[in-house]
């Protein structure tokens, strides 16, 4: 096991964001449902939701392998939707409704110890977003839900997306601070190794619900990371902000 | 002249910093004056500030003209830097020490309108940075300044300097807004005529202090730009924010 991170030298913490800063999956289900109404139409909504949230991963992986140009996600998060809604045989839609639906992922609520957690946070720290998501996205859900950070890093920023080492090392580059000065943040393992394996510490945050009510999250015990916290409340605690 | 641009549209607002936001020259000289008591140095402070701030646009000029590969803004300020040491035969300091000093532009005091005009703007729409300034700093700067943005865009991520129209077009990706959709908001006209250039909306705040109590600055008046502010408290007014 390798040695632990020394906490006085990180400078920098870098926030995963969708389903580690915000809950994506009420949000979407309730975007979902509001355009369900107003359509009249009634369809398995959570189902959808979880649909559209997994169905991006493989064309993400098609463009960390090389096989796909840079596509951001919210083209990505379109491609998805148009195969779905004909999976649900909704038609006849115009281009700026089916653009106000796609930009659901523009308004994520965020987790009820989010915003107040990374204030805490930020007094002390240097605080940014480290996500998948472009960042016009991040703007946007940052707005919406009342979210105050220090800048918003994206893996758009390195034309490479997480868990690719460039989008860590790029962003290490751009907040001028090494590896070990940095702690990334993230609900997922996957994000949370890549972070460690350039050099940064890492903080595991427990978000059970992620994927709703019955599904099985990341489980958090035993995991090689520096701190794992039961929340941003408890993370704040755990870094003496 | 060409018709004036409709502010319905405007989303987001660009700001240069240095100059625009930041009163670098009185802080430079602060902190210069700093360093010397601390030698037990006398100097001619502001004449080294202002020639530290003119310094750089030549070196600046040439990565313009790619006849250097990109440089970063505080590389450029630690080349002059080490070159004015020379001139004021201030010698014997060590990496810590000029390293120290080089970062005082990383602790520049803000306007004293800026803050709170900043706010109010942020409250109706998106108020990011647009500095030749590297991410780093300016994420520096505004936290020691306390200034809140929705996002720090640098001329970095464009790998090209102001004016250069690259800066403002890969803003406007970024962002993911037409230029007509953004505004740049500076105390300088070859900035504000080269966002102009590419379609944004303008605004020109005054900062007749800038260079120094004894300095001329640009004249404001029958400036071709779509908003003429005296500080950023008015600059919120004319927007309506």
């Amino acid at each position: 096991m390798s040695s632990p991170i020394d906490l006085s030298e990180i400078k920098a913490l870098t926030f995963d964001v969708f389903g580690t800063v915000v809950d994506w999956r009420s949000s979407i289900i309730r975007e979902l449902r509001e355009f369900g109404i107003s359509k009249g139409t009634v369809a398995d909504w959570a189902g959808f939701a979880d649909k559209w949230r997994a169905g991006y991963a493989p064309s993400m992986d098609k463009v960390r392998k090389g096989e796909l140009p840079w596509t951001d996600i919210d083209s990505l998060h379109r491609i998805v939707l148009e195969r779905l809604l004909e999976e649900y045989n909704i038609t006849g839609l115009g281009e700026d409704e089916k653009e106000h639906l796609n930009r659901a992922w523009h308004r994520l609520t965020p987790w009820p110890d989010s915003v107040e957690g990374l204030e805490s946070i930020r007094k002390r720290f240097t605080v940014t977003t480290l996500s998948n998501g472009n960042l016009s996205l991040l703007v946007d859900l940052s707005k919406y839900g009342g979210l105050t950070w220090d800048c918003i890093l994206s893996s758009e920023l390195a034309g490479h997306y997480k868990p690719d080492k460039e989008v860590y090392l790029t962003a290490a580059g751009l907040l001028g601070l090494s590896p070990g000065q940095i702690m990334m943040v993230a609900a997922h393992t996957d994000d949370l190794e890549a972070a460690k394996d350039v050099g940064f510490g890492t903080a595991y945050v427990s978000r059970p619900y992620e994927f709703g009510p019955n599904a099985i999250s990341d489980e958090a015990e035993d995991m090689p990371f520096d701190i794992i916290a039961q929340d941003f409340s408890d993370l704040a605690r755990k870094l003496g902000a």
